[in-house]
Formats: C-alpha cells, structure tokens, sequence
C-alpha cells in the first residue's frame, strides 16, 4: 500500500545529539583521570547508564545522574564535591546546546511535508525535546511531534491507533535500527535507517539486517521521499 | 455553555505525590545536618528547584539533582560521595514509590467518564507520569492523558485547538490554583480546586481568589461532577 505518512526521529537524524555527550564524556574521563580510577571510565558509566534506564529513562538529566553515579563509585566515594558540581553544571550546559540542524533537513523536512503526512517521532526528556524543537523551527512544517517514552513495537503501535494511521501506509526513518527502524517491522510498516556518524552504543546494540529484516538504508533525508514514493 | 470536557490534573489530585517529596526532604534535612550546614536547609533547596525548573524542568530526576546541588552548596562542597550516592538513592525510590490513590478518586473518575469526556493533564517527567498513570489503572477510564512540560495559559489552549475543544465547554480540575485553575480562566474555561493536604510550595504561590477570579472550590473529586452540571 502506498505510504501515507512518514515518521521522522530527531535527536542524530534531524540534528546533532550524540555529539554532545561524546563530548562531555570525554571532560568526564579527564575529571575522573586526576582520582587515579583505573577502571575504564566509558565501559563503567554505560554500564551504569544502562542500568539507571529503567528508573530515570533516556535523556540529558538520567545521563547526568548516571555520571555522578559513576564518579563516585569508580574513586571509591572520594570525588569531591567540587567536581560533582561540575558535572551538574555539565547536566545544564547540555540542555541548552545549540539545535544544529543536519546538512539538508530543513529542506528535506519542507518537502516531504509537500508530499506526505510528516511526523517528528522521538524518545527522551520531554522537557528537552520540545526545547529542541521549538528552536529548531522543524515543528511548523510537521503535522505533529510525538515524545515517547520508549520506543518499541507497542509504544508505536499505540501512536499508530491514536493518529488513526494504518500500519501498512507508515514509514519510519531515523539513525536508530534498533528505535526507528526494527519496531516498526512488525507492525507492517516500513523503516529506512540514515546512519549518523556518531551512534549512541545502546542503539547500536542489535541484530537488524537490511536484507534478512526487509528495511532500507540511505545516505541522507533527501534521499527518504523517493523510497517512500518506490513503495506501493 | 454546558460542559463537555473535564481535565484532571493527576499529582497530589488523583494520588499522592508531594507527600513523598516531602518525606525525601526530611531525610535531606538529616543528613544534611551532620555537617553542621546551618543553612535553612528548606529554603535553600527550594531556591535551587526554583532556579532550576528552566534547565531541568519539574519531576522527580530535577528535585535529585536540585538536591545534590543544594548538599554541595550548604556544606562548603564538603558533602561525601557516601551521601551523595544516598541522593541518587532516594530519586531512584522515588520514582518507584507506590502509586495511592486519593480517597474515592477511582469510582469518581468513572462516574466522570459516563457523563462527559475525561482527560488526565499532569505536568512533569514523561517517564514517570506515564508510569504512575499505568500503575493507577485509570488510563483505561479516560480518553486520554496529556503530559505538559508546563501548565499555563498557551500550553492549555495548544492543547484545546489540538483535541479540537471549544474552551466553554472545558472544565479543569486540580489541587493547583497555580496550575489547574488560574491559566484556563483566561480563556474562556472553568476552574475548579481540589485542596489537598500537602502541596509544594511553589503551587502556593499565586494570587489566586475564587470570588476574585470566578473559579469553583470543592472538598473532593466526587464533587466536580455536581459544579459540571451546574454550568449551562
């Protein structure tokens, strides 16, 4: 059936997002490196970042937890107040980065919405994502912004009944083959992975394959209306 | 023009929810106490949460934060990683803490729902306000549930236009004056507060007059229904 309406993830397909926590990350190993924590900082604060998931959920201020968490569990509770401060004012800093838009998505956005029913489908803090949107502009060309909490088969299926969409005419496209693009599968709606140079490791974490799974890859936004239109 | 249309706020209106706050700042005060802090400990926070609801929002995973920030403050960045990870601890209880329904709020939300459409309109944390609501079993006896990052005039009309309400015909319920009643006032819907016991400060701190304003004040929920019918 032909596509009707296009779901669009935002954080890393329409805008930077990863970025900015590789970024703290990386401040966040050199304030450990001075309390001599050997440990591998990365591997540690993942671990504990996904742990946290099922109480704080996604986002800037679950993943500011997540390092306080870290910190003081990798110097033995010796971290000072000092620099857990600094990491709140990290937590800060990141809820008011600047929305740099990808290459091309304000235009790729503008015309998909000429052709299609377009929705900014993302995941995380809710406060954050809003924020992100406003300034991003992209919320006046969609027809609608849904924040969900998660994003699996169910948390779609959901959206899906409520906007009264039907599976079979919806295409999904995002970063994510494990958020945006293997939930959809399932439901008969159709997932088109535009990988982003820098992934966060949880979405990396899965078994898709566009040919064993029956998704598409593109290089880019503008690349997403033709699938669409190839599917009938 | 008669009502059609009744929103109910959720936290410390269908549930408790500022009790357990209130039982977190207890300990707070406690373990804070130990660093001879001197501080009014109560209000310091307050200021922090205060300042920072524009980076953090409200919710759960903000109060923690606000907390940490308030522990490293008060004690001169002298507090432990001990009893910071004993914050982290509480935000982590907290947003697992059982879900108790006010007195007869679920059969008052069912007599609602068979006579007009029910909406449940919180503010907050996604993550936690859909967990909570899941937990309540009343999702089922609405039509729907909208979580705002902020209750105030224009989110409320958004949210009117969107559902496709006729704001004369909407009824909005809640222990916030601050909230739940003064923001719809202004466009054309009715009010009405519920008090209840415990409720955070920042609430309180509105001009709020039901002569003043024109809003309605009952003692529960099972009431709303009666001040619904009486408007024609």
């Amino acid at each position: 059936m032909a596509i009707n309406v296009i779901g669009l993830d935002a954080d890393d397909t329409l805008w930077e997002s990863e970025a900015y926590f590789v970024d703290v990350q990386g401040r966040f190993r050199e304030l450990l490196a001075a309390y001599d924590s050997g440990d591998d900082v990365q591997k540690h604060l993942f671990a504990v970042e996904r742990r946290n998931l099922e109480f704080f959920g996604y986002g800037v201020k679950s993943f500011t937890l997540s390092m306080i968490e870290t910190a003081i569990q990798l110097t033995g509770k010796q971290v000072s107040g000092d620099d857990v401060a600094t990491i709140v004012g990290w937590g800060k800093e990141m809820m008011r980065h600047p929305v740099r838009l990808l290459d091309g998505v304000a235009e790729a956005v503008a015309a998909l919405a000429t052709e299609f029913r377009v929705l900014i489908i993302t995941k995380g803090d809710l406060l954050h994502q809003e924020a992100k949107i406003a300034q991003s502009g992209l919320g006046e060309l969609v027809e609608g912004v849904d924040v969900l909490t998660e994003k699996d088969a169910s948390t779609y299926e959901l959206l899906l009944r409520r906007r009264d969409i039907q599976p079979t005419t919806f295409l999904m496209a995002g970063n994510s083959v494990k958020s945006d693009v293997l939930p959809v599968l399932g439901l008969g709606s159709h997932g088109v992975h535009i990988p982003h140079g820098v992934t966060w490791e949880f979405e990396n974490d899965h078994d898709g394959d566009p040919d064993v799974h029956g998704y598409h890859v593109v290089d880019s936004l503008a690349d997403v209306a033709a699938v669409a239109r190839s599917i009938v």
